[in-house]
């Protein structure tokens, strides 16, 4: 049976976004108060914007080495996609990037206002951690508590939000290849890496297969990395959804600016590579996370 | 024996201080990745600042009740601190409140720039919830989740955050004292109802057993609330280590500016007495929180 990645890419963007429409209404984030709609409003707007769903893609792929049922993979899958949500709104932002499109509309402090889109943020990424801890997730606290772990690991300042204070920091200083290698490793990686390894807790993953994913995420987030970079300099605005040109326009330090087009795209391939060799031991089971890793590879926007 | 709450407030502050210096380290916040150095120091600027840690506290009293040791609560008690502390340095970001000094000193923003303040607030919110999903903070893991589900409730839209959209939106309209209230019980009381309901799960209380504690933290949320309304007019700025008569100077809508010092006052007798007659029940085993709602009452600062 060949595997359609397609049709699980389309499933996931599908899934995620129910979950999405579901949990961010004024009723679903009840608390002691009623949320106020222009807070839930923008919260819709920088998350319910026809993202590819790609880190739950990820998770749902890990799971589904161990035979999870792709539904039960949703609720795990949303709160990643939360916080990765989140990260673009705050990175928008001007004190940090100071972009005004996000997948061709206006980012969220353009289409209301600079507080509205910190609170925001602030508040997909506290509610990202209460759809981890909802029974409706998994029977066993034991693996929910495991995946607020993971994700905190991944989301925190050894991870996502740390890569975004280097990247800023590296736009006043000159980084070595090495340097960026490690800074994206932390904005991007991290947060593949634990989509990937949260996939592999939901599944039972023993601690031997946990290391293998991660050795695949860990190059399935490189090969992403390098992939993005490599867009920024050759694809179309219209392809992307957003400025193209930029990184090298804000002087951004890029692999592709330090080591050049056609070595980036050596090095892209040398990674996918090292994925898929990660993998190897699961074999066709893993034929989900083969074929992201692939997409990776080839992806145009 | 008497209770004794200076001795309380210092020893909480104490452990919740040294709990934060041992986690806000680069070690302890690894992740795929190091921390940066400049991120961290700007988590420890903006927490380690000689607050009161009166949600720590409150949090530990009400643990008190059913027999819990101190100790057992300053994990607890710092990741409500840590929520506590994110939104003091995203509320004073200029797009927010716009403020320069915090306890006397430079603000987070201030101090670093405003992308660190954005960041370091997004990380201590992130770490908050690692805080509670770690088997340190009590062994059965069911209560650890149910400790998170009730930070996020009083973190996010229905609670903390969607409490300041409102005070934000109420800026540029006009709220009737009942609508202030209403803001107030979410941006100030959902936290402090979350620290009082916390110490309650980690104590094994019973539901009739958390109403009452429920009861009570609202009402000495709102106590808090006015006497600090109070402070904004009647304080100096040395006392309070930030400008006072600033709420009456941005327009700020409080319950003072609606109903004048003196009903204020008479409304802060009054929700003091609702929260000491909610723990009646628990007799002297509740002479913590009953001690703590009468600091509210004749704060000074």
């Amino acid at each position: 049976m060949s595997y359609d990645f397609s049709a699980e890419l389309a499933s996931t963007a599908i899934d995620i976004q129910q979950a999405l429409d579901a949990l961010l209404s004024p009723h679903a984030l009840r608390g002691p108060g009623d949320p106020p709609e222009r807070l839930v409003a923008a919260m819709r707007h920088g998350s319910l914007n026809g993202g590819k769903r790609l880190r739950p893609l990820l998770l749902r792929q890990a799971a589904g080495v161990f035979g999870v049922p792709a539904g039960r993979t949703v609720q795990a899958g949303l709160a990643v996609e939360m916080i990765h949500c989140y990260s673009l709104v705050h990175d928008d932002l001007p004190a940090m990037d100071d972009d005004d499109l996000r997948r061709g509309q206006p980012t969220v402090h353009r289409a209301y206002d600079e507080a509205t889109a910190i609170l925001a943020g602030d508040t997909l990424l506290t509610h990202a951690f209460g759809v981890l801890a909802h029974d409706s997730l998994d029977a066993d606290p034991a693996v929910r508590l495991r995946l607020v772990a993971e994700l905190v690991a991944g989301a925190g300042a050894g991870g996502m939000s740390g890569g975004q204070m280097r990247d800023i920091e590296g736009e006043t200083g000159f980084l070595t290849e090495r340097a960026i290698a490690r800074m994206q490793a932390m904005k991007t990686g991290a947060l593949i890496r634990a989509s990937v390894r949260m996939g592999g807790i939901l599944g039972g993953a023993s601690d031997e297969e946990l290391c293998w994913l991660t050795d695949y995420a860990e190059a399935a987030g490189r090969a992403f990395q390098l992939a993005d970079d490599i867009l920024d300099v050759v694809a179309s605005p219209e392809a992307m959804g957003k400025a193209t040109g930029k990184d090298a326009g804000a002087g951004k330090q890029t692999i592709v600016a330090r080591i050049g087009l056609e070595a980036a795209r050596r090095q892209l391939g040398e990674v996918i590579h090292d994925a898929l060799s990660a993998i190897l031991p699961f074999g066709e089971r893993a034929a989900g996370l083969r074929a992201t890793a692939r997409f990776f590879a080839e992806r145009q926007s």
